[in-house]
């Protein structure tokens, strides 16, 4: 359906896996076509940016029609690459760790933690929520095996670093970083960082000033 | 030191605390001048856009001298309103806001959980981790009791936006939104989401597509 991606911008790109979980919503619910200002109501995202973000891949939705939720689920998992299935590790299964592994992001079938590494395992390794934790000694051999190229980072802050450079020395191109470090890795890894104690002070920042609101 | 906030670019908002974090430390490494490349540097920001933010304050550097390191900190404290501390409640101990309730935001002594909630507690309240956790029936009246207006909310999504609604007639103003419900709540109330499937799903979005790098 899609020769190829086309270049879009990046805050548009923000927002593609949110409108692809939204339009399976819809289309779970039966319906098969929804206009920009239903789809603005359900995920609060103002329908003109909706409309915008559509345009970027050419003409989806008509007139006094709206869009065609099938079509659009498609053409969102194609583009989102959903049919591959990713495999994650996650590296340090403290209390944050642990929470992840037991949620093991049931809502989206293709991403699953399929391996966690933690200092507290045995060489041999063991089972928690169903998924094999080994020592970190094996990390690089188990990602190489495993073929994994994405991790989820919730190791404390002072062996960030440290085991960043090992993850990277075995290839991996992902890194959904749960610590505050602000970590350095070279372009072609990507790092997504999360901290939760500037998040938790950029919201009391836009409440105290009022900065324009969105749900960001 | 300043009469009123400027008003700056969401985007330059959205790193203020991070600025202050890093402004900190160098302030504890004992450094009383730091270049706009030594913070990129340190922060894996590009130093144009660290010059960029920190002219909508005015001329707080100079060149070939830097920036004041003193002087930066306490002018980010001022914007941040960080001699204001701030009392959050967590909403739902599960797996997740357990791991937030051990964590508490330990490196920011001013934001912490004083309260929290969930329908496993008795009504009398307990303990954990040197939190209390009250039964939600009595969720209204300690909020107004205790003057919080912002909560992390970490319970399942079937109860997310009943619960959401309760906390809004309690007075509360910011939510920072653990679940993967898009929540409706009126303009006053400022709502932040992080939703872990879809910062993971974003992460292999880029990873695959190649946008242009940055820490997000």
């Amino acid at each position: 359906m899609i020769e190829e991606t086309p270049k879009i911008p990046q805050a548009t790109s923000k927002r593609l896996p949110l409108y692809y979980r939204f339009l399976q919503n819809f289309a779970n619910l039966g319906k098969k076509r929804v206009s920009s200002s239903e789809l603005s109501e359900a995920m609060k995202i103002d329908a003109a940016t909706i409309r915008r973000d559509f345009s970027h891949f050419g003409a989806l939705g008509r007139k006094g029609y709206g869009y065609d939720v099938h079509y659009l689920v498609e053409f969102f998992r194609q583009i989102l690459d959903q049919d591959e299935g990713t495999d994650v590790a996650l590296i340090g299964v403290g209390s944050l760790g642990s929470a992840f592994l037991k949620y093991n992001f049931h809502k989206n079938h293709n991403t699953r933690i399929v391996v966690a590494f933690d200092p507290k395992a045995p060489a041999e390794g063991k089972m928690l929520s169903g998924i094999p934790v080994f020592h970190p000694d094996t990390i690089s051999e188990k990602i190489v095996e495993l073929g994994i190229d994405l991790v989820i980072l919730t190791v404390p802050s002072r062996v960030a670093q440290d085991v960043t450079d090992k993850l990277i020395k075995a290839g991996i191109k992902g890194i959904l970083n749960f610590t505050p470090v602000r970590l350095t890795a070279p372009d072609e890894v990507r790092v997504h960082t999360i901290d939760l104690s500037v998040e938790l002070q950029t919201l009391i920042y836009f409440m105290k000033n009022d900065v324009k609101n969105s749900q960001l």
